[in-house]
């Protein structure tokens, strides 16, 4: 059995690696070589924890397992990340457990890939002007995964505590990008690309405020009853997400399904696109909008990938078990 | 991250510690102070593999966590267990992955130390001979288990193919028990406790065959259409579980619920008994019946013990995560 430690991940993973392991996993589950199995999740009664795994397998990839953990409020004030993750991977061939990678790093990195992923297939070539909504732990990794995939020229940044989008400034000013503190009005006006990367549970970009032509990729809700964007936006947008049943339930989509703004057929899944059986952005007047749920396919592919690079590179640590 | 090993379960785990930890955790869950979350079973449509979990929480003990693992019907080819586990413990206070423990003896050992616990709670005292149905991999860990806890002087055994119990009686031997192979109307007449451990998909023990008195403790069926006794010894029995709600759709109960031979409400936890919430036997002449369908708490446990055992021991290997 295969240990990487969370420390390792830093040094092997890239983002070009989560990127195309996003982008496979995501063709491989439209294709319906990939399904993701029932999500567990369970308030545990104990230091007010969400518990629970994310699951799946990948019959292309061979990528079979489970991220466990979930969402310890109290670990700030040890010392240790709120947010608590293990990917445990399976040989397919022989159910013995094949690896245990840490997952805290990559849960970051494989959501900043899928909204990259959705930005390469469905974004302007021309997009210029990156919005970013949410100054939260995971904005930077959006930030930088994001900026690759268009020759972006400036970030504009809100967050409902404005001096908060700070850090994200610094990323922006090692990227060589201009970097502005705006409103959501702003944000909307000039932006060609929009992620969202809050906990909100009431909608914060309105229909209004985004003009035609942009990419809307909405990365925060995975939960019951959250929400970032009102669904007057999705329901002018052709909308694209992971996995339509998580996009449906406790994903973006779930408000605007719940008030009949679109029916659960009208939503495409980015593999579709990916495997060119689904044409994405057909006009530059066009929004787009991505709701990217985040599925345990996700995790294990970009584990698999690290796993790969720990053997290439020799940092591997392997026990019996 | 602590590893115990598949080959160090054999020298560290002792069937009095299966039967303590799995005592404890059923009078948890009837305290309500231990549960199981739903149960993720997958055919993953490769290699004819089942995958899946088993998951839960016991708030007394603080375990948390998963059996992870399934069926891959071609390993014996490979020189490996069809049936491969692997448990996970996570810290219920900060969700940090604690321990992976082999699972695949914990597993054979937490199903037999579920019948003993049954008997020691259910049997009568003066029960004196003991009937396995069923000869396959986990029916000598059976044996071993539940002779430990009456006086048992005779082991009668019944199985389909007859010349597969003689490894049973080498256990009995071993253990200076007499041993008969016989015929299933032999068994039920002598028998003062029945364990059935099979994978039947059709009823093998009749109500008739079943004399007054005896404790019947089913652990075979743990998957829906699987069943080792006639409906109507259900009915005529006063009937304990594990877990009710799995009892009810996949245990041995499914098949009386599903024919309204008892309701829900007539299976007692064993918990309940073991807590003096239930009085258990009432009487010499009444028959009870124990449905064993197996819990992820019930491997959480076990695996909690052994961790513990493993650290006493010094042979606990810790690398990081």
């Amino acid at each position: 059995m295969i240990i990487v430690p969370e420390k390792e991940i830093a040094n092997l993973m890239t983002r070009d690696a989560a990127f195309t392991a996003v982008e496979e996993v995501f063709a491989s589950m439209a294709a319906r070589s990939a399904y993701n199995f029932p999500v567990v999740r369970e308030a545990i009664g104990h230091a007010d924890a969400l518990y629970g795994f994310k699951s799946g397998f990948d019959r292309a990839a061979l990528n079979l397992g489970l991220k466990s953990g979930g969402y310890w409020p109290g670990n700030a004030a040890k010392g240790l990340t709120n947010h608590q993750s293990t990917i445990f991977l399976f040989d397919a061939d022989t159910g013995q457990c094949r690896a245990v990678v840490g997952g805290n790093l990559l849960t970051a990195l494989r959501t900043a890939a899928a909204s990259a992923v959705s930005v390469a297939h469905l974004a302007r070539e021309d997009s210029r002007v990156l919005g970013i909504v949410g100054a939260g732990h995971q904005a930077a990794y959006q930030l930088r995964a994001v900026a690759e995939q268009r020759p972006f020229e400036r970030i504009v940044a809100w967050n409902r505590t404005a001096d908060k989008v700070e850090p994200l400034r610094a990323v922006a000013d090692e990227m060589g990008l201009a970097f502005e503190s705006v409103t959501l009005d702003e944000l909307g006006a000039v932006s060609d690309v929009i992620v969202t990367i809050t906990s909100s549970f009431d909608p914060i970009l309105s229909a209004a405020q985004v003009k035609p032509g942009t990419h809307v990729a909405c990365m925060g809700t995975d939960t019951k009853g959250k929400q970032e964007v009102e669904s007057a936006l999705i329901g002018q947008a052709t909308v694209f997400t992971d996995e339509v049943a998580q996009s449906i339930s406790i994903g973006e989509c779930q408000h605007a399904i719940g008030d009949q703004t679109i029916r659960a057929e009208d939503i495409t899944e980015l593999g579709a696109v990916i495997n060119a059986k689904h044409v994405g952005r057909s006009s530059d007047d066009e929004i787009t909008l991505f709701d990217g749920t985040g599925v345990g396919l996700q995790d294990l592919a970009v584990a698999a990938a690290v796993v790969d690079l720990a053997v290439e590179q020799g940092v591997a640590t392997e026990v019996e078990i």
